[in-house]
């Protein structure tokens, strides 16, 4: 058996402390139930995959944005394939199984499970799954799908009809159609016929889906496929595969599954109300707070809201009215502040241009023990490092010095400039210049 | 006559916009009625004294600390004695005196107004002012006072009973006692009887008080007396001079009289609802929202909150709670983040102490055209200046040279330097060492 696990989503929901380079499933705000320690959504996914006792092998289909973030919180415990664009899950999960076909070369008829990294779920959502790839030995089905019990008529969800008849000994029962998401009189009709909410679990044999693929994309290797990325159609997963299979099954979960992609429905789990810097009086109700900044947060009384403070902004909202973040995260959008990157992380610690458009950033950078940023150089900038703490090597113009705590190394424009940290390594970037974008970059090769 | 503008307070209740370096009245959020511009406290009642045609020369008594801030607001317009230490009224208006009766060569029979700055008045007060001055020249008194008529029966300020004589052409009434802050059933039988509030607002000739001044410190020169500074009593000007004046008259001030030291009263003259960055969704209530940070705020809903951001920290607190801030920002007490100088103005960035003590300090600096750092040196930091706008001249260990946009300037322990903007000059420095405290300098005078 092999995991497909789909991280997307852009995160603007909870903005400020998600943004393009960190969704919201890598927050690490959920308790681990009494540990003390906190994990991430993805984290959490992999811990209860895990504790469900799934072995099977796990492959992250992602962005490549968010590759940094999924190495950073996973490590190599995962394989991961970045799409070159941004697609939808079909062509994303197409991607993924001619990886697992051709890269880590599995048999035709190994059982894959797709499945999503965000819903907030019990130990029954992984028993289901268990159950999902048992079925598919022996039922005959071409695809099975996960049924959640719904618990309300919501138009938010697609709903999968059951055929009606009795459940196979791995709790498998037939699947009549697919109904994409309804009014909610409609959904009340169709939860009184016994239709699931469509959790977007799918378990499958690998051939069954490459078949499909070859009809987009017919290659020699997953290289080629990846180049010809932007032949697969931009379409779900549900519309191109499910709706058009022939024999589907359907595995029912009874018990909690939540998008805890809003500050209303992510606070509503949290049972800790302050994260980071934070002061109160004691006195407020039903206010949950994030701060993120080095400087403190004080909140006296307060009620039903939710405050968050990073590198990004802030926001202070009502929880009921949180929801519409996403429409205003949008105009505000700035460089990302803050970032989680595979050799550390880095925040923004101030941003200034001036009139005539000359500019200048500053950022804090620690580069994690063992690892380097590549040789590269630009040709709008100047950067200034000052070390801050650590020990390490830099490469400028292709000579190699030690460096260390206390030490200022100038990089004009033009001179190529690398880092490698042997102890964790921190040091203050000041760039200054006429355009400062990511894209002004020239990446060299260089053997440590 | 000469005017001694009061100024004081440590401003914590003003919390995160004010602090040590910037009280209350340095605040520049007034409305300058429709002019568009803002304008502070103190810069409102110099404007107000100009307007009422109350040409007196100015002396503004306050703190070391708040010199620049003087400076930076009201420029040379106004002299400014500082207390050497903190003590009481009685001892900083005894130092103004002698200020003005020994440096500025006032004559003994000079007429002196000592009003506080912070506050909020109408053009009766000025007035009022005007009819003190009036006063003194034929009443006889030795002291004149304000008496604000009371709106309700306070117990949070001193009385003025009056002794129930005639007014005077100048409208100058006899005063018979003062009472301290009594309870509210005492206030409510004071105000029943015709007493006022002291408004702290005091009319006297010079010598006067320099003759009180004398029975603590009888000195040769000004120099000596702030030397002597800390042999004056620790007490306040009512108790040591104006209760034991033997003739005293009251000039009465009707109109607004407001203290606008809390978030609750301030924001009740304000009509403007947003500061600096912010963004909302025009659906909040009574909700005010002061940003100074650069990153954007966003304000979904909320109703009675007054929400204020800056480099020294975030409040979002309920308006009634708002006067606690007291109690909690003396425990979020750091170095402040933001300062106006006398030769621009600085925030801190960032800050960051490793655990085994070495520390990085990062601020953005911005020395006004014309203006200078003093020379100095340290012994337990270095620093690193990236110049990033404007141009000017440094010296190093007394070599000076020109320097300008793109320059960095490494400064290790023990060296000395200084520098002068030709132009407003902005730069990044990044401080880093085993103590990073404002005390580790050694000034040296510098001939430019």
């Amino acid at each position: 058996m092999q995991i497909i696990l789909l991280s997307g989503g852009s995160g603007t929901r909870l903005w400020p402390l998600s943004n393009d380079a960190r969704s919201k499933q890598f927050l690490r705000l959920l308790d681990v139930g009494g540990t003390g320690r906190r994990e991430s959504m993805v984290q959490r996914v992999m811990r209860q995959l895990r504790e469900s006792g799934i072995t099977a092998d796990v492959t992250v289909a992602t962005s490549a944005s968010q590759r940094d973030s999924v190495l950073a919180q996973l490590g190599p415990q995962v394989n991961i394939v970045t799409e070159p664009t941004r697609r939808d899950t079909f062509p994303a999960i197409c991607l993924a199984c001619e990886f697992l076909a051709r890269e880590k070369n599995c048999a035709p008829d190994e059982t894959i499970i797709v499945m999503p990294c965000d819903p907030y779920t019990e130990a029954g959502y992984f028993e289901a799954i268990n159950k999902m790839a048992g079925g598919l030995e022996n039922s005959g089905d071409e695809l099975i799908v996960m049924g959640i019990d719904p618990t309300y008529p919501s138009a938010k969800y697609g709903y999968i009809v059951p055929a009606g008849g009795t459940a196979s000994p791995n709790g498998v029962i037939p699947v009549k159609r697919f109904t994409e998401k309804p009014d909610v009189e409609q959904a009340k009709k169709l939860i009184s016929e016994g239709a699931l909410w469509n959790g977007g679990v799918f378990a499958f044999k690998l051939d069954y889906v490459t078949r499909i693929a070859e009809k987009y994309v017919k290659a020699e290797n997953f290289a080629e496929i990846r180049d010809r990325y932007e032949e697969f159609p931009k379409i779900s997963f549900d519309y191109e595969v499910a709706e058009k299979a022939s024999k589907i099954g359907m595995v029912k979960y009874h018990g909690d599954w939540k998008d805890l992609g809003t500050w209303n429905t992510l606070t509503d789990e949290l049972k800790t109300h302050e994260y980071g810097n934070v002061t109160t009086d004691g006195t407020g109700r039903n206010t949950h707070i994030f701060n993120e900044l080095q400087i403190p947060l004080l909140c006296l009384g307060t009620q039903d809201l939710v405050i968050a403070a990073s590198p990004d902004g802030i926001i202070v909202s009502e929880k009921n009215k949180s929801e519409n973040v996403k429409t205003f995260a949008a105009t505000l959008k700035q460089r990302p502040m803050f970032e989680e990157r595979r050799w550390g992380s880095y925040k923004v610690i101030d941003s200034i241009e001036f009139p005539d458009g000359y500019c200048a950033l500053t950022k804090q950078l620690t580069v994690n023990a063992d690892c380097a940023l590549s040789y590269q150089r630009h040709f709008c900038r100047d950067e200034v490092w000052t070390l801050i703490d650590g020990k390490g090597e830099v490469v400028i113009d292709d000579v190699r010095r030690p460096v260390q705590r206390g030490e200022t190394i100038f990089i004009p424009k033009g001179v190529k400039h690398a880092l490698r940290a042997f102890t964790s390594l921190t040091f203050i970037e000041v760039q200054s210049g006429s355009n400062l974008i990511e894209e002004d970059i020239e990446r060299f090769d260089y053997k440590w």
